[in-house]
């Protein structure tokens, strides 16, 4: 029985899951044919309420545009889904996942979603005011736009579960975590857990066997240890905005720098963690760009504060994944992956260089080709700590997840 | 002519350094005898300004105490000089030193007190202000009723001063450094200086060549990386609150931690900031002591809090060495030191067994005897990573500054 929804109406036999990631401006999609985890599609609403609300398909090679000024999440839905049914057959659509943010402790699954689950994601919004409350918005416009059909949350926190309480907790008041859930969350857990797999399929190994560290390196950065199948440290925390350096945001600073900066400046509380999320990071650095890209060429034309931002994040980077094996005790293999640790071989030769002290050097071609023709290994052949540049695919990750919810193996 | 001031009435060639440790409710003094570093006399007065305002001094052997109701930093600096000075000869007295607790990037060396300087230490107060006020306070008095002789400042944040600005910038916008001072600086500088010159002597090796992590665990916790003399990382930073668990300092916490207990709690940012100073550290984790022997008793107990608040304590300790040895490259020693580093076995134990990928191993005896039948070290002799246990000397080491100034080598 469960078997005939698999099919659709070409006859053939497809199981497509749709992926939907609802940000506060933006709404993204993927399909995602399973269990091939071949892309058949992504689109993309952006600038949602703005009058440049624009919405974007590709499908098959084929790229649609179409302007839909002021559009809110609920049009900006209803007419992806139109665009992208017009395409595809609906009725190849298995199940949908959708991107959630912050499940705290009571979300540590793929938790497939009805009202009451929704109403407990909107519950967590204080612990996540810019990311739940958009999430909850696209689950409520897919699930009215596409009822009679399996939508299924996944947690950007759920891969972190697992911390041990010497990782997750601060040393802050304990009823602060009993009254108000102060604790170590960590993020980026869907694409931690992707590439770590992934790595442990190229170094050969079973997954649940290997020691890795993983730095997702993108607009937002963050580090962790795995071990045993699961995220044991992380160096984001209860919020996106604590460890490394990123962007925009601060990392780790000392916690009597708010005051400090309250008394210094008169600016309100609200504002400074505006500031240590928005200005900060190689942003607020370097003065110049949030962009990696353009700090390396205008440290190469010789701007100093672009180099001092480069130089900053990765001996930040590099200390973070030093500490992190100590979650570990021994480390098989390091991966980088992101926007940042997927092409920018400078960040990734620059941090690894302070990282001799566990034996760990690059071949310097391997890393200028981001490991495309070594099978991801930027070390060479037989290194004691090999490092791996590893695409992260978060949309194959949740299609794997939510396909494991809807049909799980025997 | 300047030898004839070492002599005292007594004829005997004495260079004393009175050292002076004035805090917001205390007086701390020590003379030391200079060069041999002997401890002639200590005092102290405690609960300054309150009922029960009493002084105490050690002197040969001999204990002194007064009761002196609701005396201020003025009257109980007299009565402590009038007091040691009915057993010790003035005339004895080469120098004062006195520690100061934030230099900023003004004061990087031990400094001859006039007039100026101290309105500049005065000036520095914002980035201490909790401290720099008492120092000054104890200063003023000092010169007013020991007039005629060198005053010394020497600074908590001056051995510090050369941490490169990879180690020493925050992701934040540069321009709060520029205009409100925003760097990490460090404390603890004198001890960890002191420390590793120690360690640098037991291993028979010059100081400038070797790379060393100090852990100077007290009330206020901190640890260093040294390399060439100079300290170029430590895990304090612009203020005494970012880095390791302390007693009641929660060390390093999401940056996004205050705006949310703001929020979900009505405490203003002036109140979170004390919960994390006062209430937090191994007193909030526990709900029990700050007091790192109470807690090792009880965790022995069975109190699961206290269990956890050591675990939590030493795994955050052994992440930070790991990240430290990034700025080193290469470690020659460990150094434990302050009154945890110093007497708790199972701290240090249960820190270096977290280090084991750095190939360190502590000989268990040596370590429950502390290292004092083996010279300090705790590990087997001749092992690769040799970790120690170095009495701190604060006094002595502000003693060797002062005399450094006075007394300057050819």
């Amino acid at each position: 029985m469960a078997q005939q929804i698999h099919y659709g109406s070409s006859g053939v036999f497809t199981s497509m899951i749709l992926i939907i990631n609802s940000g506060s401006s933006s709404i993204k999609m993927a399909v995602i044919d399973m269990p091939s985890e071949s892309l058949l599609a992504e689109g993309m609403a952006e600038r949602l309420g703005e009058p440049g609300t624009s919405l974007s398909w590709h499908v098959a090679g084929d790229t649609e545009r179409l302007s839909l000024p002021g559009a809110d999440h609920h049009v900006a839905m209803e007419q992806m889904l139109a665009s992208l049914f017009g395409r595809i057959d609906k009725t190849n659509i298995l199940a949908v996942g959708h991107r959630v943010v912050h499940g705290a402790e009571r979300f540590i699954a793929p938790t497939p979603l009805n009202d009451a689950v929704i109403a407990e994601i909107e519950a967590l919004s204080h612990l996540a005011p810019l990311h739940n409350p958009a999430n909850v918005l696209g689950i409520r416009a897919a699930r009215e736009h596409l009822p009679g059909i399996a939508h299924v949350a996944v947690f950007d926190t759920a891969f972190h579960h697992a911390m041990p309480r010497r990782a997750s907790l601060y040393a802050v008041p304990y009823h602060w975590y009993i009254e108000y859930g102060v604790r170590r969350y960590g993020f980026h857990g869907t694409s931690h857990h992707y590439v770590a797999r992934e790595a442990a399929s190229l170094l050969g190994r079973e997954f649940a066997d290997c020691r890795l560290l993983t730095a997702h390196l993108g607009n937002g950065c963050s580090a962790a240890a795995i071990a045993d199948g699961v995220s044991v440290d992380t160096t984001m925390g209860m919020t996106p905005l604590e460890g490394l350096v990123m962007g925009t945001r601060s990392g780790d600073v000392d916690p009597g720098l708010h005051d400090f900066i309250a008394r210094a400046s008169g600016k309100s509380l609200a504002e400074i963690t505006d500031v240590l999320n928005r200005q900060s990071g190689l942003l607020g650095l370097s003065g110049r760009s949030n962009d990696m890209r353009t700090l390396l060429e205008a440290a190469e034309a010789g701007d100093e504060m672009a180099a001092l931002a480069v130089d900053i994040f990765c001996y930040r980077l590099a200390k973070s994944l030093a500490g992190l094996a100590v979650a570990l005790g021994r480390v098989d293999a390091i991966v980088f992956t992101g926007g940042i640790g997927e092409h920018a071989s400078e960040i990734r030769a620059k941090t690894v260089q302070q990282l001799t002290m566990f034996g760990v050097a690059l071949d310097t071609e391997r890393n200028e080709l981001h490991g495309r023709q070594s099978n991801g290994f930027i070390t060479m052949s037989g290194a004691t700590l090999p490092v791996l540049v590893i695409a992260t695919n978060e949309e194959a990750m949740i299609a794997r997840y939510v396909y494991g919810v809807i049909c799980p193996e025997e």
